[in-house]
């Protein structure tokens, strides 16, 4: 067993590049009584991690230098001096870009049953994807049945979930993504109603026009910039948007754009920002809801696997190019239910 | 008796001058079974004028040209053909720019009991503005004991009833103003913990970090802007922010400036616009919270006060102007409660 650890190098200025990260070999870490070790399996990608490795203020303080690069991981205990979690559970938590971490259970987001999906799903549908898709659309955006629900990234790892709830609760789901593959993935993987390469569109306003006849009700955005500017000229009255994400806009200097307020007002909508991390204490009834639609088979989703932990730089750049087809995620070990072990 | 109307003659170019209006004899109405006839005493000026005189998409029709400007009154019943307004009756409606109107009680939002306070109040502290200010804050913005709030244009109708019903919710109630005469008026009429005269201060940000040490947690805006960029960057985990008006931004072209979704998200915070018309249906329960706030002594007002109809126009552009010391009236005619008859 040798253990290993990507951590940061430099900060982004302003792109994120490979050689901002160095993979370094660490020691393995000893395990004291109420603590166990956690072999990583999986590790997930996110478009927020452009932010976690930015100076500039953010939600949470920046990844030190030097520091291994954090991030959500699925992983198996291998070692255990902790009564709640023996040797073989799966544990979905935040080790971060390492091969192995030792863990007291306070940085374990939850037990994954490896007998209800896959378990890298539980970095993705069943996990913080789907729970920040879960929080922003039903209980941010609150649709009624029959609204139109537009969403920015929209074949992304929680674009795709945000249009498959938005179909549950009966609503009309629309999505804006680049390019015609992941277009033909969110009319045939995720049953969105309607979707639009912003890439194709030379007018994207007139797309908007053509897929929403009745105007937005909520929105959904992953993006801001020039795609936030176009749907929030066609909002109705009484809109709601979630901002999830600002993928879309440079996070410094800040960028101008034209001012919301006057068609917030006409039109009495609301503008939220919010973080999945804050509705913590319900996580669990939020993944349990999930789990009941992904039963039903009405939770589709696709992967794309990176193999190897000291690949998973150039695959986290990938992802910010929207190169990435579906989840984006690193298999840094043997995952117990799929490959040999 | 003789009847006037002040019709609108053109539309802003952009700004709003007195010669867009004019006005013009009118035949005196004559009244039908389920009418009455209204003597209007007071007019009321609103900035969100500006809205509706333009061209622009708006939260309403644009006032046609020649038809008489549209506004919120108070008036005495002089002829009545309908059971529930008999002569002699004050009503709060919208009768307009006109000396003299009819009405079926549609256009009537309420009776005025001229024992509870001047029957001017009607527009002001116990009318529209009053219940925009409660709509706004109690409503949209929710704010705890404690918390900070920030009001801009705060010596103003609307945002001296927003400073007032903060401190009588238990908040720091902070105030933006034009001038050292509205501060003083803040801070010694109104009863804010603290006032920026936005015109001496050199730098804003400065101000607002001396006047709010610990952030702002609900923001009540009717300028947009500048103040509004610099009220954003200040803005606490949870903010509520909520879009009354847009004063100091241009109706055409859409104004640019930094985009808020960035700071949204990391603060988590909320911007919502509204308009109190929207909550219509519970005006005369709104109304009775703030007569009992007014009857207790915690709400003061400051009018300022024009004499006769044909001079609405000018006063309408002092007010845009922010000339205007306290709540915008223009005295029609005499008023049965002060004015000898």
């Amino acid at each position: 067993m040798e253990n290993h650890h990507v951590v940061l190098r430099g900060r982004p200025e302003p792109a994120v590049t490979a050689a901002l990260f160095e993979a370094v070999p660490a020691p393995m870490p000893t395990v004291a009584d109420g603590q166990f070790l956690i072999r990583v399996v999986w590790l997930s990608l996110e478009p927020a991690m452009r932010g976690w490795i930015a100076e500039a203020a953010n939600y949470s303080t920046p990844v030190p230098i030097g520091a291994p690069m954090t991030g959500f991981t699925v992983g198996e205990v291998v070692e255990s001096r902790h009564p709640d979690y023996p040797v073989g559970t799966i544990v979905q938590g935040r080790q971060g870009w390492r091969r192995y971490a030792v863990s007291d259970g306070t940085d374990i987001d939850r037990v994954v049953d490896p007998g209800v999906a896959p378990i890298s799903t539980a970095l993705s549908v069943l996990g913080v994807n789907g729970a920040t898709a879960y929080v922003g659309l039903v209980e941010v955006c609150a649709p009624r049945p029959g609204e139109t629900v537009l969403v920015t990234t929209a074949a992304g790892a929680v674009g795709s979930m945000v249009g498959q709830i938005a179909g549950i609760l009966g609503c009309r789901a629309v999505g804006i993504a680049g390019g015609p593959e992941k277009v033909r993935a969110c009319l045939e993987t995720f049953g969105f109603d309607a979707a639009i390469d912003y890439k194709a569109e030379t007018d994207l306003g007139a797309a908007l026009d053509r897929t929403c006849p009745d105007g937005i009700d909520c929105f959904f955005d992953n993006v801001g910039g020039a795609q936030f500017d176009r749907v929030l000229e066609r909002i109705n009255v009484g809109a709601r948007i979630a901002i999830c994400g600002t993928i879309g806009m440079p996070s410094f200097p800040l960028p101008t754009g034209p001012r919301p307020n006057r068609q917030l007002l006409i039109k009495r909508a609301r503008m939220q920002g919010f973080l999945v991390l804050d509705h913590f204490e319900r996580y669990d009834s939020i993944i349990a809801r999930l789990t009941d639609w992904y039963r039903d088979g009405r939770l589709d989703y696709r992967e794309d696997v990176t193999e190897g932990l000291e690949h998973a730089p150039a695959a986290l750049v990938r992802l910010l190019a929207g190169e990435n087809r579906g989840k984006a995620l690193v298999r840094v070990g043997p995952d117990p239910g799929r490959d040999e072990g």
